[in-house]
């Protein structure tokens, strides 16, 4: 996730600018840069690589520069590259910016600026931005601030920026909006970061931007205001009592609890720019460019490996269902050594949240060699997987830094609920109707993860005490939820090392149903959908063994919840999308076991983040 | 498995006979008859249906003839009916026959009496054979054994026959080639039988019959020669120490135990009158009759549960192999509850021991009436499965009644073989020569069956011994024995309700390597084959934490046997024939763990032999 920060004061800012993206650096990035307002000059350095790799390219900076602004990059729009590292620079040299977040529109604002002269270096759309903020302030003769709150008013995303002049050396102007941003108030002297952790030596005197504000900070103090109407805000200031091992972890105590929480966000962020409920469509270039190839596909091979495995399996019941094309799961492993049916007629798609798993890599490369289209789904830009195939999308879900993956799962089944619904429309397999009351209804769903969240964490943890002395553990789920069995049983025992295994319900009593006695723990997903008799069937089987079940079900569920002994419910959703709401449960039981079993929730035994051996 | 009985002596027949069937009916079948002998007249009762049935149809037989065979038919060909139940009398009315096993050379026979105007009621190969014995008989102006010799020299096949002949009331002939026959020895009394059970209270005296003897019964005593040249045998008898528990289960302490033991027969039997490589040829009318839909088909899905799952996934890898059909595997119960896609160019193969598993039905008539041809591939002939689809192939396996299933996977192993090796012939999709010399080795297999069984189990029952308290287990397997790893696993949750988990080798690293420590056995299937490798690499990381591996090995192999706690061998054979040989140490450790266990091994608790419910 990009990282942000900048200081205005009386001392050298390079030094602590430099030191706040090192702090910055846990959020994972893949370029890093500065830029110094020095009597009126901007020094700017930037590129690809670490922090270190930038604190190199600083050596012969030893600027007296008293402001300045600093960048970490996680590549959104654009490889990762030095040109497109923040931060940039409108076209008359006179602004800069860093920016982390999504400019929707940023297309129709290009094709804007490009007809009024602007050209662009970078492939960002954070440098469209700079030239809106240049082209406002020209045109209309304003002061940096107005003109970044006129550009703000144009623009559609979720943003936090810092902008500098270099006629106003002795100014910064922030905003926000679904984007977190600090300031930090020292004496005579301001920090500016994405979180509080590169100023925390400094100062713990902190100030919360909200949603849709901005701020101008002088050596004079802060000034807060909307953005909308430049009406005032009366700014809280917040004591800070933390450590920085805890606003690195944004407050949880683990990555991975933070990661589980920030789901309703790269949901939505997955989505952004793309479900566009208005104009009644979803905009995806990677399928569009490439529709006739999708919409004659005899068969479409999803291949992949772990989490993203299972996500594959969710999209087979989503692209077979929604858009009728035959599709087929394969673990990357076994599909690279056999000798597999691959044609040209058939679309082979990876998932993988790193874009660099050893075997999915392999497999792509073969099935590229038989002549078929391939397409990538990765949460990493640029990354190997981005650059093997003919095309794909980006599941926008920020970096991961838990071992055990969820924010990348979600995002998964967010993407591939898209491509399976805009096949769908393309290929007529869904009506007009239906297709719009599911977008909308999709566009409702980082909502309904929150409120699962909010409903059921506590009851979760209480759970998690009754069973985290369990040995072994079962997920049974039908139709969408036997992959989020599995992927439950996958959280359970990446960390918390019991043995949980997942299972298709119906498959129990082909053999797992012998397991279960007043030992062993059942999750069993049935939401009030299509299968929904077949699973209180399966429950009461389990009930007559004696197991213990836990149940998730939908709201207002009154037959599963009298059977078992403990239930959870999530919002009733279109059958498509229970998965998303389903398995963030299931994550959040996985967690609190684990934490209560004394694991290193983000770093379990034996496990790396990304496979990228054989 | 077919029974066989029968009495000469001096007390009423009948009682003694329908007692014997009573207790051949553990053996499984579908079927039952009589036939006695009572002053030069046949009095015949049959039944499809139980012995119970068949008594009901005796009560008014009260004959005091001395003289009879009795039969329980489980069917192999043709359906189970009365018409089909043995006895079968000769067209002349003379001579009745009960036979267990399979006449490979029927078709031809058939066509040879025929053209001699001989008629036939049942659809059976035994009523082809007694009226073989009839054509010697009176062609050659014959007594009856040497007819029955005469006759048994033109058969190919397996068998073992009781006849009689109404004009000599006081004589049973008896055969046996490759299905046991026992001879009882009383007082002025003898019995035949399958085993000794029918006659265990009347006499401790025992004759077995070897494979290719044959033996003349009168009051007088027995006489026996070779079927072959008529040579003198003398018999020796054998004193029977055993309970009628023991002699049901073979000598075995459990049905599954037997059935493990049984299937180097099991898979001749499967592939008996299928594979003649002599001829170069896999005769499977089932395929042939609809080679047009099987050459063209674009795609073959396979349906089914449990065991029969697993068996599909290794047919998925044969098929796509060796005959470039693409092959989806499903999950019946999936399969059922989605809005599977197909169309009327797939092919749908249901893979069930039983024929009568619920989802699986319920799979097939979904795909049925979406138009696909639809295949059955079923142990148990006339089940509904084999009644639902358009064509299919029976394994041939014989009765199953340990609930874990041991030989109907093999056997239906040994089909999909066959099956793949055929459509790859036709499609030309292998050389000749490959196919000549793969049928070749296929024809070998039960052989390196027994091979595996004789070498491995006294070791695995040690192996059985270090491991039987293990809370967990781990099966890995790449490739063809991915599926083995995940039936192995089946087998030991099965029965000794310790939690295993098969997973493919190369998804380890997402996640089950968590698990690993030195509390965890890893099965490893590692034959030195393709993946070789790649399996050396996941022991060696298996390894590093700690985890004790047993691996299943190829003869010879030095790399992994230094690497490994337990290394089990097999013989090296083609890829494709792997998993028939690898599942067999599986199935062993499965079973001595469980004995250790003290499970009940051929019942355990929860689970059906056949899951005819949803």
């Amino acid at each position: 996730m990009c990282g942000i920060t900048g200081y205005i004061g009386n001392k050298k800012a390079y030094p602590i600018i430099l030191n706040g993206l090192k702090r910055l650096e846990y959020r994972g990035y893949d370029s890093a840069g500065i830029v110094l307002n020095e009597n009126g000059t901007f020094k700017l350095r930037k590129t690809k690589g670490s922090v270190s790799d930038l604190i190199a390219k600083c050596k012969d900076l030893n600027s007296e520069a008293t402001v300045g602004i600093g960048h970490t990059r996680w590549a959104t729009h654009g490889v990762p590259s030095d040109i497109n590292a923040h931060p940039h620079i409108s076209n008359n040299g006179k602004i800069a910016i860093i920016h982390n977040g999504i400019i929707e529109n940023y297309a129709t604002l290009k094709i804007m600026l490009t007809s009024k002269g602007y050209t662009f270096k970078s492939e960002t759309d954070t440098e469209i931005l700079v030239n809106l903020i240049q082209y406002m302030q020209e045109t209309q003769n304003l002061d940096l601030a107005t003109a970044v709150r006129y550009a703000l008013n144009e623009v559609i995303g979720a943003y936090s920026i810092a902008v500098i002049e270099v006629d106003q050396p002795q100014e910064i102007v922030v905003a926000r909006l679904s984007s977190p941003l600090a300031i930090g108030i020292g004496e005579n002297e301001y920090f500016i970061a994405s979180d509080a952790s590169p100023f925390i030596e400094f100062t713990n005197e902190v100030v919360y931007l909200e949603d849709g504000e901005m701020a101008t900070i002088t050596l004079k103090g802060v000034d807060v205001y909307k953005i909308k109407d430049n009406s005032k805000v009366n700014p809280q200031i917040h004591e800070l009592k933390t450590s920085l091992e805890k606003i690195e972890k944004g407050g949880y105590e683990h990555f991975m609890l933070k990661e589980i929480h920030e789901q309703p966000r790269s949901i939505m962020d997955t989505m952004r720019g793309r479900l566009l409920v208005e104009e009644d469509i979803i905009q995806m270039a990677g399928i569009w460019d490439y529709q006739e190839k999708f919409l004659n596909a005899e068969r479409i091979i999803i291949i992949s490996c772990g989490t993203s495995w299972h996500a594959g399996l969710v999209g087979e019941y989503l692209i077979e269902d929604l858009a009728r094309i035959p599709v087929e799961v394969e673990y990357a492993s076994e599909f690279r050594y056999r000798n597999p049916i691959i044609t040209d007629k058939d679309i082979v798609i990876a998932i993988s949240q790193s874009g660099e798993t050893a075997d999915s890599i392999a497999a792509l490369k073969l099935a590229k060699e038989k002549g078929a289209f391939i397409y990538g789904i990765c949460n990493v830009i640029d990354s190997s997987i981005a650059r093997l195939t003919d095309a794909g999308s980006y599941t926008h879900a920020g970096p991961e830094i838990g071992v055990a993956s969820t924010k990348a799962f979600t995002a998964q089944l967010a993407l591939l609920a898209m491509i399976a619904l805009k096949l769908a429309k393309h290929k007529g397999t869904i009506s007009k109707e239906r297709f719009n009351s599911l977008i909308i209804e999709l566009e409702t769903i980082p909502e309904r993860v929150a409120e699962v969240i909010k409903n059921t964490e506590s009851q979760i943890k209480k759970i998690a005490e009754l069973y985290a002395g369990a040995g072994n553990f079962l997920y049974l789920g039908r139709g969408y939820n036997y992959p989020i069995a599995l992927e439950g049983a996958l959280k359970l025992k990446e960390i918390s090392y019991i043995h949980a295994e997942g299972y298709p319900a119906a498959e129990m009593k082909h053999g797992p149903i012998a397991l279960i006695d007043e030992n062993m723990p059942v999750v069993v997903i049935a939401p009030k959908k299509g299968y929904y008799d077949k699973i209180v069937s399966n429950i009461q089987e389990i009930n007559s063994r004696k197991g213990k079940v836990i149940a998730i079900v939908t709201q207002g569920d009154t037959v599963v919840k009298d059977m078992v002994t403990e239930s959870i419910e999530i919002p009733d959703v279109s059958e498509y999308f229970t998965p998303i709401l389903s398995v963030i449960p299931l994550q959040l039981l996985a967690y609190y076991i684990a934490v209560l079993r004394d694991v290193n929730v983000d770093q379990p035994r034996n496990l790396a983040k990304s496979v990228t051996v054989e």
